[in-house]
């Protein structure tokens, strides 16, 4: 452990799957300490491997003061990972009476001004806090986005018991972490962002179940047109510059009457064993023989490279504070 | 003009709004001369201030041998656009009647092997061909993505009357301006980009007039999270290594059941007055006074640079050859 240590610098990691360990890395780049439970002992060797991916692309970023592997600490004992943290991170399978129970069981044991962030991908922080008898409003969604020691995005959700002020709190934890955190105003499944990816994805499965596109060419219409817009502007801001100087009141009024149509298919296909199979192996295909790992090693390469320019093009490099 | 043109060096732009000024921006940079049409006089003042914003960034980018503005021709008189030109780029509004009658119009003046391609985001190649009684065929969907002069996909899309060698050949034309053609195996209305584009917009629609979620926000959903992969990984690579070392195979397994769930709102809402409101002021906030052609400048500077990164991470580099 490094000198000077607060409370505040210390995370206790719940569950040390890919999400989990991402956390881990992100936290110990950050110069804190990390505290990793898993109830499996095995998965420490899952979480150091994790952490030797993340680390390259970390220590090219630039870690903190302070920033070792070693403030990394592994067990399957939940109070001995629980005991000083002042942020808890809870990433378990995504099952809701799982996490329903194990978000209690840390409720119980952790004191009342301690964080408790669930990486669920869809299940509303009502839910999670159902069972918490103790703080149940600190009980709150944290969700984050692979690869999570470099992606900065996390959406913040609380639940019926959550205050406005408790989730505006939660806000200065997960900076501390590097992270810029969205606050969604609405408790719904699947938060915003996963929302977006799922009508996306919905879509891209249509395609390639009706023989428009394989997956290489649902990817390649993504990756060499708007995807490369997507690194600085979401859907608004870049159909505002499609509307002209008129701006997107100009795009509504043209192309409004387009969401009329019957474009987009709109319920998910069949999984049948075919598209099962036509989704499996072309994305086996767009691997071309590289395992995940190297997968995994060359994006990250990409996105340090990636952050280092959009970066400079955030609201605050333009004089625009107070933004996401 | 300059020396040693060959007529392949020639490409008529017909229709100079936004997407037409982006062609027009692209040949010029690759050297070509570039004869642009337009029935409207004024138009050419768009054209130039279309170029003005492009040329820094593509000057940035990198001229090819003997590229300059001054290759560039307005006229009012299509017989003197479509003279010597070996491509045919169309550009007129989005409405079927204008389309069939102006493609029919080009199909009749100009030499058979000349290819005419239309920049339609929606309309099918079959409807576009329905009044060509010359060389229906050679009349397809080549449809690009704004700015036309930095975004390299062009989705390549072929009628009844279209061979696939056809279609083939048409790549190339793209390719001499520096585009990555994706041919699309089927017509469908929307293509493939504008297919998933349209999912997350009805989606990003819903969620902004459900007040989950403002414009910006919705942004900020995509910029900081799943927009910074996308300029490199579409939908199904990312899947592929979200599944881990199992890949698209386990992740299926594993969330394949999370389609079955009522998560996405399946048809776009009513574009009320209210809704309008909130779209288009969310977007105006966002700008924060800039103005468009400001807007456009920075997301140019942006993409350029991003360009260069992410490059070379493209197949070619990495010994894939033949893809996309």
């Amino acid at each position: 452990m490094s000198q000077a240590q607060t409370p505040k610098d210390t995370m206790a990691v719940i569950g040390c799957g890919v999400i989990g360990s991402g956390w881990a890395a992100r936290a110990l780049a950050a110069g804190m300490t990390v505290q990793a439970w898993d109830p499996n002992p095995e998965a420490v060797t899952i979480l150091q491997n994790q952490i030797d991916t993340a680390w390259p692309a970390l220590s090219r970023r630039g870690l903190a003061e302070g920033a070792s592997r070693d403030n990394l600490h592994f067990t399957t004992d939940l109070d001995q990972a629980l005991a000083g943290a002042d942020l808890v991170q809870e990433n378990a399978p995504e099952r809701l009476s799982l996490k329903q129970s194990l978000l209690a069981d840390i409720d119980a044991r952790v004191p009342e001004q301690v964080l408790i962030g669930s990486s669920t991908s869809g299940i509303k922080p009502s839910e999670l806090q159902a069972q918490c008898r103790h703080v149940p409003g600190r009980v709150i969604v944290a969700h984050p986005f692979n690869p999570v020691y470099l992606l900065p995005l996390v959406e913040l959700v609380g639940g019926e018991h959550t205050e406005p002020a408790q989730l505006a709190a939660a806000g200065t934890h997960y900076e501390r972490l590097g992270m810029r955190p969205l606050i969604v105003r609405r408790e719904i499944e699947g938060h915003i962002a996963d929302r977006l990816m799922e009508a996306l994805w919905r879509e891209a499965l249509h395609l390639v179940n009706d023989g428009v596109a394989t997956t290489e060419e649902v990817d390649a219409a993504i990756v060499y047109g708007a995807g490369l817009r997507w690194a600085l502007m979401g859907t608004f801001l870049t159909f505002h510059l499609a509307g002209g100087e008129g701006g997107m009141r100009h795009m509504l009024e043209q192309f409004g009457p387009a969401l009329k149509l019957p474009w987009t298919r709109l319920e998910a296909p069949e999984l049948t064993p075919e598209l099962v199979e036509r989704v499996a192996s072309g994305s086996e295909f767009q691997a071309g023989g590289r395992s995940v790992a190297e997968l995994e090693a060359r994006r990250d390469r990409f996105l340090g490279e990636l952050l280092e320019v959009v970066e400079r093009y955030w609201p605050e490099q333009e004089g625009l504070g107070g933004r996401i």
